[in-house]
């Protein structure tokens, strides 16, 4: 027993006891004739007191040899601190301490730990042990843990199973990149890391499993973007015997759970939007609806005059940004030249200052006038004191900037609170997108969602109108969970292959396993899945999931840490049957 | 919604409901009149009648199509059976169908779906979605699923946090081979799959988790041997500011409260048995102690007669088997051919028969008498009417073959009940054990394990004298845990690998992370990890680790469902900057 106590555990109803404490030194201040230590571990700090007075010499002379970082032992008194800090848990007291031991002394570290840290991000990486040291780190890996804990809680009260599916699988060519793994007793041959546990889920369906989740590695060897991770956790999820409503139900269900068990938060029945809506209204298949700068589309207000670049454009669409009409002419040309960066890739902006006197002044009053720029006020939804943004061009380009523009307006005015959360399910995705590159259509979901049965006839004639029975959770502008209901029987599953470019042979070799398995009595099934580490960081209020993995790769892929990957012996090769290129 | 109760849900007490089930035909009667069929889904079975005088014409002839393995939907009333089932949840009423629905047909499967099936392993494996419709594979899963509830419960509750470390890490030589993924964005590098999460948890504990655990996939690419699956799930645990005592008590709580949950079963406290003792009294690191047979040391009096073959060996040593005596010669002779097999690798067995009356018979007369005889039976413990079996040689591998001829007559005798558990503590393990192929010692446990404070200045003089913070928590003979306090600072670390044969080079290149996080404050540490498997397995009353597993890899390494590993594109191949050999 290194201790009676951990140091987040005591307080004045301790007053007197005789203590052990052991934990890192977070910081000392040394007096001369007296010594004061913060002692630290996971669960809080208490602070000691070393009395020249009243301390042993040898502990006293140890004492002032402690460094930050040092792992010590102390046995003492807890006595009643003179100035107490109402800031922490242990504040009414320290302790005298009558004997020390350094456990292990320590380094000094590459950096500060302490909650805002002089380190940056790549020596933090490199030291990530020390960086788990700290609050918001070691805070938001507790966090994820609760949240686990809320989410299988829910799921197995609610009659779901976990059930471990293989890591070690089959390389598909269908979707992203797969990690492979050479086998050594296959020679020639590869397992696959699971981009997702799909098929198995399905597979489990078949098999009368009725509700699995399963809260799970994936992996994609994609090019890294910013806060893309090669692996990374997902909660899958399957149930047999139902329809899309049951599972929105379910899911809204975990949602509203992990809201009210974890923020507090009471959200209410969640509302519901089309694709097609939320595309026209956010340009945007996620859109975050703690705000609204809902698009207003002006063609039919602002064409057919004499402005050609509108006349020449599909779309014309606008946004009244509240309170902006003050904005000068330095600001607005920010904005103008943020739109215009090639992220968005706007060529140009219209705006109109609809000024508190009900007054409009626009960057086109040579072709509109105030009767003109009333309707774009009304169609956009201005108030007095807004400002309107107008762009124009190809229309899911136009939707897709002027979304890019709200979500960067609403940051910079304060309307994407973390602490506020709206949730959203959006449904009746496309079953099919264009592929300009490959000429053909790809699978919106993946090629095991199913068509809306009413939509079926129109895959011959006009793939891009098939809705699918799929849906997306999205919270705050991200996509937290998605999801479809998917074909069960052979023939549904052949079309759907067909569609996609597959020959027959191609579908047989890669998921022959899947379509033989429907022949033996497939249930209806649908499910789900939750990016873990997306939806922990927006329950925990950040932006960015990589403080809530415990050790993330950097942007190459690589752990800066533990140095991997890193090359492997010959012998390592040859008995895989491989060499390098 | 499909459905308005699930197919093991409904009693008398819903007489005259009108319900809607959903689910799969178990089988059906027709006695041309009246159809039965037996609906089965995960959580039980209903029986549905069709009754040409009650139920609808086009209804009724539909049943009559119905096969084995249907998924089907009814709607229809509860009422009373007229022959009640007492041994099913739902056998005191049926349904009188009025609407079927046929939701897919199903190919007669290729094996019966009855919990005594006609399918050979290869077969079931090969359709494992069928096979885990059968209750004997549905149950263990949820066995599973109900022991991975309790273990998170237990743990979280005592303050463990789940932490989920990386899945691509770094190969490492020591221990067993790597399963390695090549990297695309790191040209001619390579990921490896953990064999454990070892050196992450210790990472922890230098970032202050204090106290961790994760059910973690591993993996190790050797060659198979039944019952071994080349990945494999751990409970991975690590605490802080611990000592041996400290981790034994937490987690025979952990053991304790699975087996009292799940069993209903009271083991009061575990014994501990010191490693040396284990070897001694069972020739076995992993004791099963739900039976006696100890072993008698026979040196002292059967060395120094006529008989050479004793004379000549280093352990002379004895089993009494209960009740054996009154063995047949034929009896007898099986068991020495059993110890003779090439996997047991005795030369012969000599055996003394302890007869009721008394009196003493054994196959080596002429070189013993009575007297001599009695005296074997005083150190065996052996009572009249047991049987002697008496192997000698080479101590260590006298002890092992020993070993297994006393749990073979175990499980003859029927002393090896599944449903009693005797788990054990066995401690003070060895630090090094010698190996001859290499002709060094390597560490028993892994190069991180502590050795005992007392016992390191026999690193020089004794290696093979060295004790380790070692144990294992053995159950049933089985090891389910295993795990030590660790090495938390980083001299004794640099010894440990000079001693098992690194170079400086070759430790710092391979766990200078680890070393160099020593010096950052380590915290005293230690910790264990179960085998999730064969835990599950043995907690479920199963020798074979198999059924508790949803898809398993065969002997292999193949998954024979998705026919995994396979051939991938010269595209991939050319992209991981790899080809084949």
């Amino acid at each position: 027993m290194y201790r009676s106590h951990n140091c987040g555990q005591l307080n004045a109803s301790h007053i007197n006891q005789e203590v052990t404490l052991a934990g890192w030194v977070q910081k000392s201040r040394n007096k001369g004739f007296l010594i004061w230590v913060d002692l630290r571990d996971r669960y809080g700090i208490t602070q000691l007191i070393f009395d020249e007075s009243r301390t042993d010499k040898a502990v006293f002379d140890l004492a002032a040899t402690l460094g930050r970082e040092f792992v010590i032992q102390v046995k003492g008194t807890v006595i009643e601190r003179e100035s107490k800090n109402p800031n922490m848990a242990t504040g009414d007291v320290e302790i005298l301490v009558t004997e020390l031991t350094i456990l292990n002394a320590a380094q000094l570290p590459p950096f500060t730990i302490e909650d805002e840290t002089d380190g940056g991000e790549d020596i933090r990486m490199k030291y990530r042990y020390l960086d788990i040291r700290r609050n918001p780190v070691k805070n938001s890996l507790l966090f994820r843990h609760k949240v686990a804990m809320e989410v299988r809680n829910y799921l197995s009260g609610n009659g779901f199973i976990e059930v471990e599916t293989p890591v070690l699988i089959k390389s598909t060519p269908e979707g992203a990149r797969d990690f492979v793994v050479p086998s050594r007793m296959n020679e020639g041959q590869f397992y696959a890391l699971p981009q997702s546990p799909q098929t198995f889920k399905q597979l489990l369906m078949v098999g009368g499993m009725d509700k699995y989740f399963q809260i799970v590695k994936c992996f994609r060897d994609e090019d890294l973007r910013a806060d893309r991770q090669p692996e990374f956790t997902q909660i899958d999820c399957e149930m047999s015997f139902v329809e899309q409503e049951d599972i929105i139900q379910m899911f809204e269900g975990l949602a509203s759970h992990l809201l009210k068990e974890l923020k507090g938060v009471e959200t209410g029945k969640f509302p519901r939007m089309i694709y097609d809506e939320a595309m026209k209204k956010y340009g945007n298949d996620k859109p975050d609806i703690r705000f609204g700068m809902e698009f207003g589309e002006l063609n039919a207000v602002a064409q057919h005059k004499e402005f050609a670049v509108f006349n020449n454009s599909e779309l014309v669409v606008g946004i009244a940004v509240p309170g902006a009409a003050a904005y000068t002419r330095k600001q607005i040309d920010e904005l103008i030249e943020w739109v215009k960066r090639p992220q968005v890739g706007a060529t140009g902006m219209v705006y109109v200052k609809y000024e508190l006197d009900g007054s409009l002044k626009s960057s086109v009053d040579k072709f509109y006038d105030a009767e003109d720029l009333k309707k774009w006020a009304e169609v956009t939804g201005a108030q007095p004191g807004d400002l309107i943004l107008v762009l124009s061009g190809e229309a899911y380009k136009t939707r897709t900037r002027l979304s890019a523009l709200r979500m960067e307006l609403a940051t910079r005015l304060g309307l994407r609170n973390p602490e506020v959360f709206a949730p959203l399910w959006v449904v009746d995705f496309p079953l099919l997108e264009w592929d300009e590159d490959s000429q053909r259509f790809h699978a919106m979901h993946h090629p095991f969602t199913s068509p809306k049965p009413g939509d079926i006839a129109l895959l011959e004639t006009d793939p891009a109108a098939v809705r699918a029975n799929a849906y997306d959770l999205v919270l705050n502008g991200n996509e937290i969970g998605g999801g479809s209901i998917r074909i069960h029987d052979k023939a549904t599953q052949a079309l759907m292959f067909k569609y996609l470019g597959f020959s027959e042979e191609q579908a047989k070799a890669q998921f022959g396993f899947l379509m033989d398995a429907f022949q033996y009595g497939a249930p209806p099934h649908g499910g789900l899945a939750f990016g873990f580490d997306r939806l922990v960081a927006i329950l925990g209020g950040q932006e960015t999931i990589r403080d809530f993995i415990a050790f993330p790769k950097n942007n190459s892929g690589r752990d800066v840490m533990i140095d991997a990957p890193s090359v492997i012996d010959d012998k390592q090769l040859d008995e895989l049957h491989i060499r390098l290129k």
